[in-house]
């Protein structure tokens, strides 16, 4: 038996277990070739030109179907109080129209997710998510505690707007109101009859807005829309994209899922700085916090610089980093070629210990071990 | 700004986030070049041979890389307690070594997930997991009720051999003796220094084994001694496979995920054989389970034949089903041209009204709404 080389690109399998977005005919009419799945949704990850995707994030705008960030819905009396046993900030400081990004931790202070909080109404809150099911952690915590609240996924559906000239385009869909969203804020609105919430949010940091589509019926209607003002504000320039893996890695937006997961604790990936342990607020992983914050991080989210200069293909799995003796220290969880610092950078996870700006160590990204440095991120 | 038509092949983008089974690198030489992504894990679903691949199953014997089957392990006093809560069956009644499949049910009856419930310990259980976190769920009745049980992933990644010489080959490998073990049994063993829990189970209606992994380091090692038994004992119609979406239909083996969801109870896929109301048993659903027996269900999980004689694409959504008056009454989930029946046939959740056997409705798999005649699975 014989059989083809491993040369082939691998295909992506759909069917109905991969859902697909409201966006998907669109997305893939508009060139989408490569995909992902997340949140057991179909997510289109590049339409073929990374460069070009890459330019049009950085410096004009482009349209991501990011349907796959899934909301968990917590609605009803105890939605505020569910939320708040998971989340280590105090959430009744969340306003109505307020987004509060926070770690979703489990009683032994495991971050199993980092979703952006929503506050629609006093009772009624949406987490934003990354790739897990803390759908059913708040399941297993409401049912338990016999909570009075319905633990459910809305039809909810981003599609995110990014680069600088988001909010024109933006403003040209929804009116110049827009402009005065502050971040993480949202609205609820619609436009041409399609219901919506709009967000100053979204999974770069070259700013723009992510408009939760609530009413998935009307993908189509609402690609179409936004399409047509981006081809109207931005010419040429507008196009497709997707969360980029060259931007997020130069700005250090961590990847739950990729960079870290629930085997970390908040102090270990960047963070810490959302945990409050005085506050009046109480949280089920409040204890252990206390202890593992007493005890120290065992390793740390780091930034590295890969020696070479010439591009080198991106890690598609973790990789071993070594101290200068060879002793095992950590693993490279992405990398890529930056085009603004005419370097290969890399986000890794190593020892507290190793972890110094500067400090160099080795690591294998595929061809063998290499010298590499610890450096600050966001890449400068 | 132009793009590529979408003739193109969707590809599979991969990366830390996807994660890489212990066979991954051997999948991959051998010719897999289709995936999808389970568990969070990257699952090989084709090696570009579809039928050689189904004769393989249905006549011969085949190897799966089904690492993306992952493991919820509990373990610690409270382990069977905890499953216990989630399962509609008398967990205590499973022995160790023994499997139990099983419904996972949230409070409200929700089916998350239905896996093979594996008895290691008395303190130690493995679900062995559809598509879903229901680690999570478990992590959250662990914490909320303050259980002594510690939930987590093992180092754990199932090698199934499937087929009709399946019991041969994982024969040659470990012995007669294992020609023992019953349905759904299994033993903790090992060969050639590597530790395995080698089960009779595996997803496919033609028999079988199951063998776990117990240390990711040795997956190229495990695969290249079952290849080796594989060649031996079948000889060139030895070769590799996946769960087998044509043999999986004609089977009706129900898929969490594809066919059925959380937003189904058990009454309405098929798995009410499993809830058993009346032990002395409690379990977390019960009373849900009590009131929606008593409503009946509101849809069920049907066969169906499609009319035709042309073999059609498989649907990759769920697509429409009418009642013959044009009424949406129902989706297909999944849909195959079926070598064996020499027919199109799909499984479809359809409202209780229109399930009776024989009863016709009209389906649109993709080229319009044609008519399609309820049959029993498995398909005959």
């Amino acid at each position: 038996m014989t059989y083809p080389s491993d040369s082939n690109r691998p295909e992506f399998a759909f069917g109905a277990r991969s859902r697909q977005s409201p966006y998907f005919d669109r997305a893939r009419a508009a060139g989408a070739c490569m995909y992902s799945l997340y949140n057991h949704m179909v997510m289109p990850v590049s339409y073929g030109d990374p460069m070009g995707e890459y330019d049009r994030l950085m410096n004009h705008a482009s349209m991501w179907d990011v349907a796959a960030e899934r909301q968990v819905q917590l609605k009803g009396p105890d939605a505020q109080k569910l939320a708040q046993m998971m989340s280590p900030r105090d959430v009744s400081k969340c306003k109505i129209g307020q987004g509060f990004y926070t770690p979703i931790l489990n009683k032994a202070g495991g971050v199993i997710n980092d979703p952006i909080l929503l506050k629609l109404e006093e009772d009624l809150i949406w987490l934003s998510i990354a790739d897990s099911d803390v759908r059913l952690y708040a399941m297993g915590l409401a049912d338990a505690y016999d909570l009075n609240v319905e633990v459910t996924e809305p039809d909810a559906s981003p599609l995110a707007v990014q680069g600088p000239k988001a909010e024109d385009v933006v403003a040209d869909v929804f009116g110049e109101h827009i402009r005065d969203i502050r971040y993480f804020w949202f609205i609820q609105t619609e436009v041409q009859g399609i219901p919506v919430v709009l967000q100053r949010s979204g999974w770069s940091k070259q700013g723009g807005f992510e408009i939760y589509l609530r009413d998935g019926k009307r993908g189509a209607d609402l690609w179409d829309l936004v399409w047509a003002s981006g081809e109207k504000v931005v010419g040429k320039a507008w196009g497709p994209g997707a969360p980029n893996a060259i931007e997020r890695i130069e700005s250090g937006l961590f990847s739950w899922g990729t960079d870290f997961d629930e085997l970390n604790n908040p102090y270990e990936c960047g963070l810490g700085k959302w945990c409050k342990l005085d506050g009046d607020h109480d949280f089920l992983a409040k204890e252990a916090l206390l202890r593992i914050k007493e005890e120290g991080p065992r390793e740390a989210l780091v930034g590295l610089h890969l020696s070479g200069a010439e591009p080198m293909p991106g890690v598609v799995k973790p990789m071993p980093i070594t101290d200068t003796a060879g002793t095992e220290i950590g693993t490279v969880r992405a990398s890529v070629w930056s085009p603004r610092l005419k370097k290969n950078i890399a986000l890794a996870r190593i020892a507290s210990g190793e972890s110094a700006l500067g400090n160099t160590v080795r690591a294998d990204v595929g061809e063998g071990f290499i010298d590499a440095t610890v450096v600050a991120v966001p890449f400068t």
